[in-house]
């Protein structure tokens, strides 16, 4: 078998189960025609995901004590705001823009592939969002998860080893009984080094139509994927 | 309203969701006849849960460093061996035996209950159990959690505050905004007194036919039902 002896699947989840980008660029563009901003919703989208591993390098280096995503989307959000000239927004508008992120909407395959994934697997998050952020995500977009784990109930983000491994033991599982399932080859990389099996789908628009990176698997992962329907046919869910 | 401002509903689990002593009986028959042994099941289950709160308070107190619940059990267990004259088991077969606890089955009004309360709620299980042990119990029975928080994600087993406020924390609530949901009266009072909000289901059976103990509401809570189905007729679900 493909995964043999995997009991779980943890999943990295933005780009890889949600489409960030388009998500933010709806969520940007509705806060735009209610206030009448011109904004490249697009490239604001961009910039405040580029925004996001420096933020948690802050965290991972040491410099600052552990500070769950949600603050660091917020405090990421205050720079763009001066950035992109947004004006006439109140602390309480710039909160509720910074749950965009907690209404990421997923790929058309991620819930119906989840849920045959389900029938076979443990299903688990393993991605740097906080609880509140993936709990309030599934709910709205009917991810069928067992556990919500990863980055927040271990203490560390991603790719530190600790988060891995911590979800994997909060499992009651050895890394090899887990598999990651990840559009990004660097993430997929880190877990293996652990121990942990691997999935690589296929996200190729993630990024947008002018994507360049993680279009195919740069390593001979143990599965790759076109999307979660291609990865249940492999797994025999 | 009588949950007014509540969005997530947190679960004590043994014994408010999960039928604990029928089910560790279940068990001990199961294994006992595979082996040929005369043991009271009955009595064993109520000794091996009577165990589990001494267990907790080593922890509780400081005296020995965080314990996962699982392991409580299985030390616990290595006792119990003793004290029924238990013989001819193996470490494995204990292990299988100590496993017992991720297979309880669930009272018959919690699945149904649970799916209906899921509509307009946030459910996490708010339990002393580990969540790999929390996991495979949602698994095998159907109970659709939308997380798994308590003892372990905190590092604080009930009534510690701790486990909680920082159940409420992970969930991005505020206490207030929070209901625990037990058909034990103490943890009720532990919740309510950090700001929870209090549902009270009465089990009537959990300790067998002669429980004398949570039978009724001992104070005024915010919810008293007579079980899942009532719970979600009351809040309107």
């Amino acid at each position: 078998m493909t995964l043999a002896g995997v009991k779980a699947l943890t999943f990295d989840v933005f780009g890889t189960v949600v489409d960030w980008r388009s998500s933010i660029i709806r969520e940007g563009e509705a806060f735009g025609k209610a206030r009448g901003l011109g904004v490249d919703w697009a490239a604001f989208a961009d910039r405040w995901r580029a925004m996001y591993q420096p933020a948690m390098e802050e965290v991972r280096s040491g410099r600052r004590p552990w500070t769950k995503l949600d603050a660091l989307h917020r405090e990421s959000l205050d720079k763009l705001v001066g950035e992109f000239g947004i004006k006439g927004a109140s602390d309480a508008d710039l909160d509720e823009l910074n749950r965009a992120w907690h209404r990421l909407d997923p790929w058309s395959d991620s819930v119906p592939g989840l849920t045959r994934l389900k029938r076979k697997y443990v299903l688990a998050t393993l991605s740097n969002g906080n609880v509140a952020l993936m709990v309030n995500m599934a709910k709205r977009a009917g991810l069928p998860w067992d556990a919500i784990l990863g980055a927040e109930v271990t203490g560390h983000y991603k790719p530190q080893p600790a988060c891995y491994l911590g979800t994997a033991a909060l499992l009651g599982l050895e890394p090899g009984e887990c598999a990651l399932v990840a559009a990004h080859n660097g993430d997929l990389a880190a877990a293996s080094a652990l121990g942990f099996k691997t999935a690589f789908v296929t996200r190729p628009t993630e990024h947008g139509p002018g994507q360049t990176k993680d279009l195919t698997a740069a390593r001979d992962w143990n599965v790759v994927a076109r999307d979660f329907f291609d990865l249940a046919d492999q797994l025999g869910c």
